[in-house]
């Protein structure tokens, strides 16, 4: 058990959802027992029996919930690097395509890769996320589209958890995109790959979660539908990338089954809207693919915000569209380029990325909470979505450790 | 002196301008004397002369010129993070201007801030920078508009290469805005602030090169003319911020000055592309700025190809438009906003932001440069520019020592 502690002289963003402005309390107090948090509030409020404790102080630091990482790929083959570098070159998608590249490069690379490999490769990525304060990351399979490669980038998303402080929740992604050998038989690589690997993922214990990529270039809503029965039969709750390039349905479809998210959702009507907030669908905001594709239409945050449906906001780590691994820098792009504002991005990267993961002991500086704390070297937590490619962290708090 | 030493199993991009393909030698070795390099090349032909030097093993990692970050405001008081809330919380620009916004806040907090206290502020920038490779910055004064706080601020940005292993080229910006007691004077403030401090400032020693900022909301061809006037007397180079907003004949103008640079160009015309080309002037492309203000007027970047006028990449690190210190972040945005190649983009932070800075000595890696190098955990140059948002930098030598 990590050793009880008061951490004092500080401000700290509670982002607890019945407040406003952050949750900010300044001359603040923190009692930390057992790894979680016992007490919150005003130092000069603090009750007696915890002023014995020994206090760490902090200098008038910021302290924050730890951060969360609510969609990534990071486990994944390779780098795409070269792909980016032809197309800049003026390569066509057809070159490329030649060439090995698109995400069937990415396809090949993981299935040739060892649980090792794709561990060792993804902990770097990991290791820069946790610089920054996170401290629970979720993972989604999808690169290997056969069940033997699926379930291995499954182990080695596990294994995150077993070699770095964070919280790993996964997430089966074999509707991801249809792989070569499945080309124009979509219906058939669902039925004799995806379920079944599912089915099997789900019996070793490791998915959390289960999603799919509704669009025109991977899967329609009838075939994601079938994935999320399988999910309802598991009691998997379900998620998906829905109205990211164009208006399919999937986000409504999701919702329909409850979803714990709908993620990218550019192109969401205000009926989906409506159906995210009845159905208690969280978003899921992703700046850094629609930086990278350098898409024009950004997200609906205005009927997200009038629908009270919660934002989160995540890398999206990816080796092809995303091949981001800062949450900062993404506070940054969802106030940027989405208007967003930077308490609204503190609470996508906090409070509501926790929800869409289904983690309810995160996320907020409540009593009861793990205390899972980012302690900054700002003085204002706007300061955070402010910066580009700056790292204010002064030190991250896990479970109560330091 | 710095030891003498044997770097060896690596790859090199030399970014020598004689080659193409970064100048990528494999299996390279390099060998530093006296802080220079007195030889690169295939670790096969390296000279019997040098084979019995210590050497370091790179383990096959990629070895580059330290970058150089060339265009920054990176002493500065205060910062702007609540106007940038403000703004994103629908605040108008005259909320703003009356809660003390805009470039006046951080003229205000310059004036109001030590010698020690701009330094201060500034390190914690640098060192970003510094963790990235950087081995030499420019620093710009511009946020006193009065004598003293210029100068200030020159001595703050020289003390920043005594605090820490990196040189710093110092540039007077006397030329930026028109402080508040000048408010439609502008005439008035370049001869009774502008050029006096100019002089002292150079009398002092303070001044590598001079500045200004033309556009419709800081200072007319003409008055811009005029100080430009006074450096060619004091034999100073000049550079300028010319086209960001508008097309104003700022950039001929520069390069009728022989300027070292033109900076921003986005509004830039064919015409202002022939004049640089003719002058030997740098552009210096600045897509933080571009990225934040979301700009959608890109640079000239195809003419300044066709007409071979070598283009640089920074920061503009600043606290109101550009609040960013990645130079490797910088890079992707050059390819990702402005479909720079991820050469072009590491030659912009290397061998071509030497040039706007008026350095020979460093920015390739070739004998009788500097010994400025930065060793990388990536397999190929163009991993650089591609990823976002993570640092893969394993060392950096400054000087010939690591
Ligand atoms: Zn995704
Ligand atoms: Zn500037």
């Amino acid at each position: 058990m990590p050793p009880s502690l008061r951490l004092s002289d500080m401000t700290v963003a509670t982002m607890d959802p019945a407040t406003t402005d952050y949750g900010l309390i300044e001359n603040a107090s923190i009692v930390i027992e057992n790894g979680k948090i016992s007490w919150v509030g005003k130092a000069s409020d603090c009750p007696s029996q915890y002023t014995a404790l020994p206090t760490q102080d902090l200098n008038g630091r910021l302290v924050t919930p730890a951060l969360i990482d609510c969609h990534t790929h990071i486990v994944a083959g390779g780098n795409r690097a070269r792909e980016f570098e032809m197309r800049l070159e003026g390569a066509s998608y057809e070159e490329i395509a030649r060439a090995g590249g698109g995400i069937v490069s990415t396809v090949k690379a993981t299935r040739a890769a060892s649980e090792n490999e794709l561990l060792t490769d993804a902990l770097g990525r990991v290791d820069a996320l946790i610089a920054e304060g996170v401290s629970a990351i979720e993972v989604k399979s999808g690169y290997g589209l056969d069940q033997g490669t699926e379930l291995r980038m499954l182990r080695a998303a596990r294994r995150i958890a077993e070699e770095r402080p964070i919280r790993v929740k996964t997430t089966f992604l074999g509707a991801h995109a249809v792989p070569p050998e499945y080309t124009g038989r979509n219906d058939a690589y669902i039925d004799e790959v995806c379920i079944p690997a599912l089915r099997a993922a789900h019996a070793e214990g490791l998915v959390d979660a289960v999603d799919g990529f509704c669009e025109g270039i991977a899967f329609q809503p009838a075939q994601i539908a079938r994935v999320f029965e399988v999910a309802k039969e598991l009691d998997l709750p379900v998620k998906l990338h829905s109205e990211q390039l164009s208006n399919l349905g999937g986000t409504k479809l999701a919702a329909s089954y409850g979803a714990l998210s709908a993620d990218h959702i550019e192109y969401l009507d205000e009926d989906g809207v409506i159906a995210m907030a009845q159905a208690g669908t969280t978003a899921v905001i992703l700046p850094g693919a629609f930086y990278t594709l350098r898409e024009t239409q950004v997200p609906p945050i205005d009927a997200l915000r009038r629908h009270d449906v919660p934002m989160a906001l995540a890398t999206d780590a990816n080796p092809g569209s995303s091949p981001l691994t800062s949450l900062l820098l993404t506070m940054n792009m969802g106030c940027t380029l989405f208007r967003m504002t930077p308490e609204e991005a503190l609470a996508g990267v906090t409070r509501n990325a926790a929800r869409a993961l289904g983690l309810s002991d995160c996320g907020t500086i409540e009593p009861g909470k793990r205390a899972d704390l980012a302690i900054w070297d700002v003085q204002h937590p706007a300061e955070l979505a402010y910066r580009i490619g700056f790292n204010p962290l002064y030190k991250r708090i896990f479970g109560g450790r330091a």
